[in-house]
């Protein structure tokens, strides 16, 4: 037995708490008997002194362990899962699930929805006629083991812990912790049921990551913790300075990813999907060469092979798979507009995070918990950073469900674009890549 | 209107709150749209960042002004309040009610009830027979107007802010900040009325702060608060790395201090008193000169005037008046020990912290809020550091009603002393002393 105040003496002091005091802690949180008070002085005490590996780990197992561990025993093969951090456009996940299954690769996708700019993936994907997001977990391991994938909203017992922290923190400041969102995110992997993980830590003005720095010593603990926890963690720094791909909304990234599939996706886009699935390969010891695991997925892309199992996807789950071929069959919105260069010139810079709370402000994400996405509305992009536009060139187009909020989305992503008039260089999509073993940098 | 979490961040950062933020937050609390788990990540945050002097003064006063503003206008003349940080043994208030108005000071005090070794003020007067602290305002003052000195309980209305902080400090381990301890303090007594205040700010093992560079800057922190406040203060740093005085209880305290009055007291009880009578004389404009001041308190001591003074005082608030000359009708203790020197030597060290909390546990101070205070319990003190022994000679006597604690207890004193066999010097009193204008070392 513990006495709380002695326990937030400690951390205020900088001392490492046991994993029984972080036990106790979260015990008694979930449990009712620790009240508020005591764990946002708490978080604030570890936000100022931080928390080691070990810690950090303690910290992550026991909220793992506070609600539902789900089993995905009953699935053939090793489980990869794929987690982003969050940023804007961040269509991989559509791309991967039937990418990866493709070949080979048994995808049990657990999604949340939460709050974003955008949905989140399941969102997304329930902009397609029919598609149905809530699956018991029976056919959801069913549908994994029959065709190599599923996709389903997170169950409602996973990592409550996780559910009553962060709700905790929003409202006392005590989001911008790396040992918190690392224990945050990695206790839902864990309960989760994945055998290995693939974390992509993005950084940049659209992520919550600002720098490089910041995202590799994210990157690094959560590395540690997958380790400590004997779950194969492998993590990537990814840039979020501008949007990944082109499209930022719901339906729009379903069309996005089915572009990719066809093989006309963006190039960063793609570049990223094959990365992370050639590495999910790996992980699941598909293939053991990254380079023939590329080629094999490039083939998949190429044969239609990946396309097909979309399509299969979306009909085991109940959607129109017709949208594969027919992208009219998706919900449109009411209103477009093109926003077209001034002046010859290459884009210099894209911020990010103005147009994610653009395309969040005409309906595509959700700013409270009960908020209803509106899967019609979003923003395409045709240029990216480096990109030569000429006067008059459409370089962005808004789909809206509402004329006045058309109008302003129209101005805020024009002033999300910064032009110059030097031709610069691309960004790099992928920026480093952490094991357990090193740190290699792209 | 402000956003809470936006304060806190703020406060997070290291950055100034504003008066505004600072009463929105403080109005939010008493008012209870602002949720304690707010409240003590802030504070946490408070810890870390700090508060300078003019965000401490507007906390005070935002905090004063949550309840009841006791209003003294009707009392003529400067009422100088003194106020304790709290030490093991402090006779001195029982001491200075008497002193100071026995030379003309209006002294309307009202003390707290509070946790601690000892009681506070109105308990140990409370052990005298009949006598009642529980004074309605109009009494209170009429009596300060009549006889020169009167004592009350605390309003309790005075503070709720500070009541609510210091609760919610005392389980979230935020107690330990100046700023947040100066504020508490002075906020008390700028809403008791006084016009002038000394403080006593008391440091060494047996006092809250204990090294004399932590009371210094809580102290100097005070004086500028009561500066910014309109309300001139000084400050004294004094030792509490051994009890002050002789007797640590209640009925034995009440006892010390009619010895003091009877010119029989210890030295540095006595050497205390002096100083602080003499200053608030200085600060009421009674007298303009200190040695002038002192000897006038001395003749009073000396005259009789003193202790006829504590003899009406304890008359006028329905107090048996006799116990002035015959202690036998204070509380006793059904069981006494004496406590022996085993050897030829001279007292190296008293371990304050220890001898307080045996008193408590003896029952002179209360653990909880609604503990019941042991008037007769306590422990008196024959020697102070520096005093030769001789092996044989009490140095201590144990009052207990439970003869189980006694022997306790006894065990617990010889621990609490320490001895050595070279003779050593006795220990500076008062050793600093600190205006608007100086900090003065003694």
């Amino acid at each position: 037995m513990f006495f709380v105040p002695d326990i937030i003496e400690k951390k205020k002091r900088g001392l490492k708490l046991s994993k029984d005091e972080i036990q106790f802690i979260i015990d008694g949180y979930v449990g009712g008997s620790i009240p508020d008070y005591q764990i946002s002085a708490l978080l604030m005490a570890i936000y100022f002194k931080g928390m080691d590996e070990e810690e950090t780990t303690d910290l992550t197992m026991a909220m793992a362990h506070s609600g539902e561990m789900v089993d995905l025993s009953s699935i053939d093969g090793i489980k990869v899962d794929k987690h982003s951090t969050g940023g804007i456009a961040d269509t991989t996940t559509l791309v991967l699930l039937p990418l990866a299954s493709s070949v080979g690769i048994k995808v049990a996708k657990m999604s949340g929805r939460g709050l974003g700019h955008t949905g989140g993936t399941v969102d997304k994907l329930e902009s397609i006629p029919g598609f149905c997001c809530e699956l018991d977990t029976k056919t959801f391991i069913d549908s994994v083991n029959t065709i190599g994938a599923a996709i389903t909203g997170q169950s409602k017992n996973l990592v409550p812990a996780d559910k009553m922290l962060y709700a905790l923190r929003d409202v006392t400041a005590t989001v911008d912790s790396i040992p918190l969102i690392a224990s945050s995110i990695m206790s839902k992997k864990i309960a989760g049921g994945a055998d290995k993980i693939i974390l992509d830590v993005k950084f940049g003005n659209g992520a919550f990551m600002k720098t490089f720095e910041d995202a590799q010593e994210l990157g690094q603990l959560m590395v540690k913790i997958g380790e400590l926890a004997g779950r194969e963690t492998v993590a990537y720094i990814t840039d979020m300075e501008q949007p990944l791909g082109l499209a930022i909304g719901n339906a729009i990234e379903v069309v996005e990813a089915i572009e990719v599939l066809k093989g006309k996706g963006h190039e960063d886009l793609l570049e990223l999907c094959l990365e992370f699935a050639s590495e999910m390969m790996l992980l699941a010891k598909i293939e053991s060469d990254k380079t023939k695991a590329v080629q094999k997925l490039k083939d998949s892309i190429e044969t239609g092979k990946a396309l097909a199992k979309f399509k299969e996807i979306i009909g085991n789950q109940g959607g129109d798979s017709r949208v594969i071929q027919d992208y009219s069959l998706l919900p449109k919105a009411k209103y477009q507009s093109e926003v077209a260069a001034a002046e010859d010139g290459y884009v210099n810079k894209i911020d990010a995070a103005r147009l994610g709370l653009t395309a969040m402000k005409l309906g595509a994400g959700r700013q409270k918990k009960d908020d209803i996405i509106d899967p019609a509305v979003g923003i395409w992009i045709y240029k990216k950073v480096g990109d030569k536009v000429k006067k008059g060139e459409v370089f962005a187009k808004i789909l809206a469900n509402d004329e006045a909020k058309l109008s302003w989305a129209v101005d805020e992503t024009r002033k999300a674009f910064e032009f110059t008039l030097d031709s610069i260089e691309k960004r790099k999509v992928i920026w480093a890549k952490i094991t357990k073993d090193e740190v290699l940098k792209f």
